[in-house]
């Protein structure tokens, strides 16, 4: 083989991309030492997600002061890449979950960093910013954010406020009138592997505002914040995000930068394949290696393997996956480009027992699979 | 690929050696329908082992009423290889645990009627007989074969006898003069994979007798029988077994046969790669590819895998390995020439609960295996 591209997922709870990247590289290049392994780790959206980005593509890494969930001064950073014209930003990086530590509550916390990053990011040209949704604190329908960038939220004393989780009940009115200049020809894409819609009960506090530390009162308040800013999008601005898949991202920020910022919804691994342009990258390779910690027929949507087979088949390039667990009647998989499935799992043990050996299986599985075809080849 | 040798042993508890070898089949001709796939089951000497033998080279099976372990007429069968030169015999046929049921006694029962199955198969003009040792219910030390051969065994009154487990005390001499003339020039070969002495800590009682139903007191009489008979054979006729490897085996059969009949013991596995012609077959083949219940390093004594990996290093075929579990540091298997050794684990959870879908778990596993062979052919 003389051109292999890794394309894993991370295996959640043992191994980031990154690292099962490099213990492929490794294997291949035991017994291909000339070969040209490309390592694109794939990220979904959440914390890690510049890594990986960085680690595929290079780029130049901003740093600048922003405003953290609390309202208080942080450095938070993104990577600017293609020439400075598409930024990747994290809205973990200055929203997420880990940031708050003990003082988890959606009703206080903001997106308003995030806001301030993609105005930077446009003040510096990015014309494309990709945003990943994963990992936040907040639930507040990307208030914040969008305060951050210009949009102007009243109450019903005519009064401008910055509004969070627990007072989007209060916003009486949004003017967008002082929106970014920059921002208004940026294209704005959000990874985003959720279905859920803004509100309800498969809304972002139902499903997701627990684990931000909500109780079964303050879920029920968010809920009905969300479904107020969201009904006042309806009337007085004609746009309509209550049943928008994706929209119950990151506390309902999906909701807000897609009817206010025009952003769209994409699968992570989408995003990924598009941005670092794997058609042109892929072509001609010997093989396409992807992974990820269980693969299975339940959830085919945002599984990055099969996003990645979809693609490799197009252009006639063997996908291999190796994964942690697989999951029963995976046919449809091999239709969708999978040439084969390679379980890590080297012994009947449950998952508590073998999850510190993760690596070393791994490395022992590719080695195996890898010296088979060199033997074949 | 052309040409495929399929040898695994049994995945134990799981997957007869036969079962394994239709699965692997199957999926080899579903990519490649015009292969040619020679099918060798490995037994290792236990029940299976002529179904296996006859699998993998035809044969006669011949039937007929001999003595069970206790002395009562039962019908058994052998195979005759190679045109009837060479026998395939399980001592389990006629002297096998599964036999006595209920009435378990190892100081009663006897190997009578593999002596006459040997008869038989060496007057009908078998000049090799192969024998497998495993699964026995006795521990006569082989004195009822024996007998059934023309040895005669006499008490303190010269009186001849058939000593069982328990009458081994009472031999004071052994004549073999009237062994049965054919037997004279053949070629006896035990399939033996253990290494245990007749008697003694490490013997066939003290390790063994129990699961044939021995309490500790029997244990100690049978040991002390075993030793007496073998101190006799080192007395009046100069022969030493006291530490022969593998002495212990079938209830010191294995010494007993070695002794009077000159028997060899041989791992399992060369009886069956010599039997086959393993280097005859497999020269010029594309693929061999075994497999086990469990591979490890900490005993590669009787270990099917190696065995098998050793000969097709020297004719260049490489060799690929389907297991159930895989042990740490296999490194030196590599070095005996194995290829690549995969798991057929799919999912981290413990064998009681993966253990009834190991046949479609191997199937999948070698599909992957063999689609990513032809991908890359």
């Amino acid at each position: 083989m003389k051109k292999v591209i890794l394309m894993p997922d991370s295996f959640k709870g043992t191994m980031s991309s990154i690292e099962v990247c490099d213990i492929m590289e490794g294997v291949i290049h035991k017994y291909y030492p000339n070969c040209k392994v490309k390592k694109i780790p794939v990220a979904d959206g959440g914390e890690g997600t510049v890594d990986c980005f960085k680690e595929a593509l290079g780029g130049e890494i901003i740093s600048l002061e922003v405003k953290n969930p609390y309202f208080e001064p942080m450095n938070a950073q993104y990577l600017l890449i293609d020439d400075g014209k598409t930024a990747i930003i994290e809205m973990a990086s200055c929203a997420g979950l880990p940031l708050v530590e003990e003082r988890k509550n959606p009703m206080l916390t903001t997106t308003y960093g995030v806001g301030e990053l993609i105005a930077d990011a446009a003040k510096k040209g990015a014309k494309k910013i990709i945003i990943g949704l994963g990992g936040s604190s907040t639930n507040d329908a990307a208030c914040g954010l969008l305060s951050a960038v210009g949009v102007e939220f009243y109450d019903e004393n005519g009064e401008a406020f910055v509004p969070t989780g627990g007072t989007l009940k209060d916003i009486e009115s949004i003017s967008y009138e002082h929106i970014a200049d920059e921002l208004v020809g940026a294209e704005i894409c959000c990874m985003c592997d959720i279905d859920n819609p803004p509100y309800g009960k498969n809304g972002a506090a139902h499903i997701f505002a627990a684990q931000k530390g909500a109780d079964e009162e303050t879920i029920l308040l968010l809920d009905e914040g969300v479904k107020h800013f969201c009904d006042l999008l309806k009337e007085q601005h004609d746009i309509d995000v209550s049943e928008l898949a994706g929209g119950g991202a990151a506390g309902a920020m999906g909701a807000g930068i897609y009817a206010l910022l025009g952003a769209k919804m994409e699968m992570g691994i989408d995003v990924v394949l598009d941005t670092v342009r794997f058609k042109e990258i892929a072509q001609g390779a010997d093989l396409v290696v992807s992974g990820e910690g269980r693969i299975d027929n339940q959830s085919l949507r945002g599984k990055v393997v099969i996003g990645i087979a979809k693609r490799a088949k197009k252009i006639n390039v063997p996908l291999i996956a190796v994964v942690g667990d697989i999951g029963d009647d995976m046919d449809s998989a091999y239709d969708m480009g999978v040439t084969s499935i390679f379980s890590i799992n080297r012994v009947a043990k449950p998952f508590s027992e073998v999850k510190h050996r993760s690596k070393s299986d791994l490395r022992l599985t590719f080695d195996a699979i890898i010296n088979t075809i060199k033997t074949f080849e």
